[in-house]
This record gives structure tokens, sequence and C-alpha cells, in this order.
């Protein structure tokens, strides 16, 4: 069992569906007209609430933003290869993921999350061997996005060379690059590579790579953290799409 | 006397020259190769090094990333408005400065600080009462762009409406409007404005903005972190300036 903090996470594990989630927890006292959502919803799908002492709130709390709201609940659970696939499928436009490797910090990894899901991507893939971060610190910056964002955890590259025969093209981020995001196209299929600050892409991922972009930035010693990258890049896509759609409507 | 932790952000201290450095303390039995570029730039400015206990630097640590490298110095001196407002009749290209108001994060503070140097931000001032940020959780994650980046501390919003005299556009993001950044002119003196995420841009800056643009995004509940929305406008704002130069060269 896990939990998560905050009527924001909490509301969003709720209308994701995903976790089951065993009971909520609502600190004594606390204002009913700012759960009332919460409330709802939970009675709709017949998760009980609890009242229950600040102290005990606090003890089980990682974190202090929780703001009187906690949820027990099953781990947010992964979408298999399978899942992804059949995603895929049901798409009413071309397919845009993004895929991550060397994120070792629970919160860019929540903020990276929460950028994708707002600039349109559909899936992200986390390529770890070991799942090693505290959820609720993933889940407190994803503002939610945790909750609903399909995330899949491979741990070689082959899932990625399966998705390229169903024709995704795998793009790249790297520093050292002539190509920029500007010149590439990422309004057909696509999956967004980008690599930990520390070593970047690794050779695997490196070696199947249909493509490399960079963005262009100042030169050393400035540089972009992978979390800023990601979000800058990602919105590039969204904006090549919307310009797509435009100009198919005219 | 504030001090600063970690190879990273000690090393841009000392290149930046805007701190006094009293001392750096190193851990006792520090391999000297991975501090050879401290070690040489300490002596060349006659900054004393002392070898310490790893007990004594762990008391100081704020941190668990200071990697044995602690520097004793004066906080990072604010920038006034008159050394910016040189600074911008020194420049060989149209100013682009960054105003943040709302932020309340340490760490996202310096991200952004991060992000804005790369994508060529001369100065970032913020528009805070009070400075109530650790300085040393700005710090790491900024990688030396907090050392190097000048920093204007800011009460109400006459020095932008001075900067607006000078010519500079104020260019204010919001969620709610039609014009998207894609459709904004950065090339020609910017001050990009970003409000916090809890109430975006307050009245008062609300009030003298020239213009204002938005982010294309998915609709709600999905959403941009302040420091994500920020590194995609200066983003934007990079790529018009580089294209405006290529245009220029040919």
């Amino acid at each position: 069992m896990e939990h998560l903090e905050g009527r924001q996470s909490v509301f969003a594990a709720l209308q994701a569906r995903q976790r089951k989630i065993d009971v909520i927890l609502l600190k004594h006292g606390i204002h009913e007209d700012g759960v009332r959502e919460i409330l709802d919803l939970a009675a709709a799908l017949n998760v009980p609430i609890r009242s229950v002492d600040p102290g005990e709130l606090e003890a089980m709390a990682h974190g202090s933003s929780h703001g009187g709201v906690i949820a027990v609940c099953s781990a947010k659970p992964r979408t298999t290869l399978d899942q992804l696939m059949h995603l895929l499928d049901t798409l009413t436009e071309p397919p845009l993921l993004l895929v991550l490797e060397g994120v070792d910090d629970a919160r860019n990894l929540g903020f990276t999350l929460r950028s994708a899901e707002a600039l349109g991507v559909h899936a992200v893939l986390i390529k770890k061997h070991l799942w090693d971060f505290d959820s609720i610190e993933v889940a407190r910056p994803a503002s939610g996005a945790y909750e609903r964002m399909p995330l899949v955890q491979i741990d070689d590259v082959a899932p990625l060379k399966e998705l390229q025969r169903r024709g995704l093209k795998l793009i790249g981020c790297l520093a050292s690059v002539n190509r920029t995001i500007y010149d590439a196209d990422f309004k057909a299929p696509t999956i967004i590579a980008i690599g930990g600050e520390k070593r970047g892409l690794s050779g695997a991922i490196r070696d199947i790579c249909d493509l490399f972009v960079t963005i262009p930035c100042m030169p050393e010693p400035s540089s972009l953290s992978l979390s800023h990258a990601g979000a800058i890049v990602m919105a590039e896509a969204m904006r090549q799409r919307a310009q797509g759609r435009r100009q198919r409507a005219e």
C-alpha cells in the first residue's frame, strides 16, 4: 500500500481510476467546501472517507503540503507494452511518446510528466531497471498528471524497437549535433528520447535513434536541465502539430 | 556570511567574482584532481583553502551534494537598477530580460535561472518584497547560473516602467489569451513576465503589459509549471533571435 497526499493528487487519482483506493483520510474539522469534489466523487465510487486526528495525518505524511487530505491506495499501475500498443490503436492523431533515461530525481520526473500531459504526449516510457522513487515526491509536482499519464517502465530498448516497427520515429536529443529541434518533423508518429544530465542518452538508445536533434542554446558553461529540455522539445512538437492541424483545416 | 556547496557552484562563484569568498573548505583527503580547477583559480585570486574534517563539513552542509567542497562567502550581490541600465548600454544585441513574480520555491527559481542563462536572457528581475529563499537551494539546481546571472530584486513595477521608457516591450504570459508565443515578436528589446502558479501575474504588472501571450497547451486539468512555462517562452525568444541573425547574415 502507498498513500497519496493533497487534494489535487487525491482527486486526480479518484478520476483516473487506475489505483485502488482503500480509504481517504480527512483531517478532523477540515472545511467541507474545500473537499466537496473529493467527497462527491468518493461517494459515487464507494470509496470510504474517514475523519482522523491531525496528529495521525502528520505521522503518515511525507511532506507538509497534504492540506489535510491523504488517500491510502495501491501503487499507480504501470502500463504494459500490450496496453500501450492498444492505446496507440485508439488514437485519432499520430502518436507522440516520450522516453526518459537516467532520471534520478523524483520531483523533476513529476514536473516532466505534468508538462508531457500539457503538451500532448500520449504516454511516457521510463528506462529504469529499478523504480526507486518516492511516489509522493513524483505525484506532488505532477499536479495530477502522474495519476492520468500512462507510464511504461522499460528495462531495455526492445520496446522502442517494437514501436519503431510500428512506424514511430525515435528522435534523440543530444547537445552536440547540428540539426535543431526546429528542423525536425515531430508531426509524424514520434518518440522523443531524452537522457539524464550526467551521461545523456545511453549507447543502447543512440544506436537505434532515427534522428538526433539539439536545442539551440548559449555556449557552455550554461546548460539546460533534463526536465526543462524536455519541456522545450515537447512544446515544439505541440507547435508543429497544431500548425499541421490548422493547415489541414484551411 | 553565507556558504556555497558543491564544486560547480564554488567554481562558478570564483569565476563570476561577484561574491567575496573568505575561504574554501575541502574535505580532508579529497582527490585533488577533482578540484584542480578550483585550487588553481583560488590560488590566482588569493582565496585561502582549508582542509577540514568530514564531520565539520557535514555539520555546515544543508544538503548531501556538496561533494566535499564548501565556500564561506558573502551573499551574491543584487544588481541595482543603475547597474542594469548600464548593462543594457553595453549589449550588442536587443536586450532580453525575464521578470518573475510569485515564485516561492527556491529550486524552481534555480532551474529557471539556469534556463534563462542557457536561452540568452541578459538579466532576471524578481518581484519580491522579501528574499526568503535558502540561497544554497537556489544555487544547486542553477548549476552555476545563480553566480553568473545578473539578478535584480524589485518591490514594485516602477523599474519595469523605466525599462519600458527605454524602449523594452513588456510581454506578459497568461493562460487565457488568444495570441500565442509564436505570434509575438521577441526579437525587439523585450521583458518576458511570468507569474506564479497560484495567482499568475498581478494586476499591477498586467496593467502595464504591452502584450499578452499564451503557450498553446492541452485543456485543463493539465497545466505547465512556472519554471517549464518560462523555459518554453525563453526558448521561443532564442529561436526567433537566432532566426533573425541568420536572415540578416544571408
